[in-house]
């Protein structure tokens, strides 16, 4: 059954691990797993580490190319019957400096201990929510 | 560390479930979780259940208007130390009869008991990788 807009943020916000889609202009959806925040209605995605080539990642270049990107979380056990996912879909922006920026890695910072004594250094994503959706096999309630 | 060819191959092919990528040509990456079968270098996927409206899935959509798709699985943890991810660059066909898709419904078949009484009865996609990526956080020797 289709789960409405609270129940997806509650999903999305709870759990650890989500993937995000970004297509850039050669038609291609690049597919990278990623941890996150949710605030209302902006999912915050941080870049870890330095990476040899410095920031120059797949995802934001084709964030740069194409801002709309997807995110999904979803939950797998072998009873089927408590199958859920959640995806949302919305416009990213990239930020590299600024209050903003702060503001987003504390909010990473809270939701994992690993980053307290080494928080995301590179740029932040931030995902404007322009449409949640979400699935489980069962009534949530009874879950 | 990235990981070879092979180990990508074989921990995409244990875990069991997955993410499936798809752009159309609005440009909005769509992203789905996936059960799967691998064999060699083509990832399986079938369709469950027959939805309210057919089988007019946007990924279906999405396929016929790019077949560039992505297919990741990852493990994660709250020991980061153990982390990893799979991904598949393809390029998907969709099969909706003949010898070709049976023979992909029972690689599903043997890989989920599930499906025993209840085979995929939609469309299958068949997804040629182009590229294989990977990466673990430590050591896959030392797992």
């Amino acid at each position: 059954m289709r789960l409405d807009v609270g129940t997806c943020r509650a999903l999305l916000t709870g759990a650890e691990v989500a993937r995000l889609a970004t297509t850039g202009a050669d038609g291609q959806p690049h597919l990278v797993p990623i941890t996150y925040a949710v605030r209302g209605e902006i999912v915050i995605i941080g870049i870890d580490q330095k990476p040899k080539s410095g920031y120059d990642l797949r995802r934001l270049r084709n964030i740069a190319d194409n801002p709309r990107v997807a995110v999904l979380a979803d939950h797998y056990e072998a009873d089927w019957t408590r199958l859920w996912w959640v995806r949302v879909d919305g416009t990213a922006t990239v930020l590299t400096d600024g209050a903003e920026r702060e503001a987003a890695v504390a909010d990473l910072v809270r939701k994992y201990p690993h980053y307290r004594t080494d928080p995301p250094g590179g740029p932040v994503i931030l995902i404007a929510v322009d449409r949640w959706s979400g699935w489980t096999a069962s009534d949530p309630a009874g879950r």
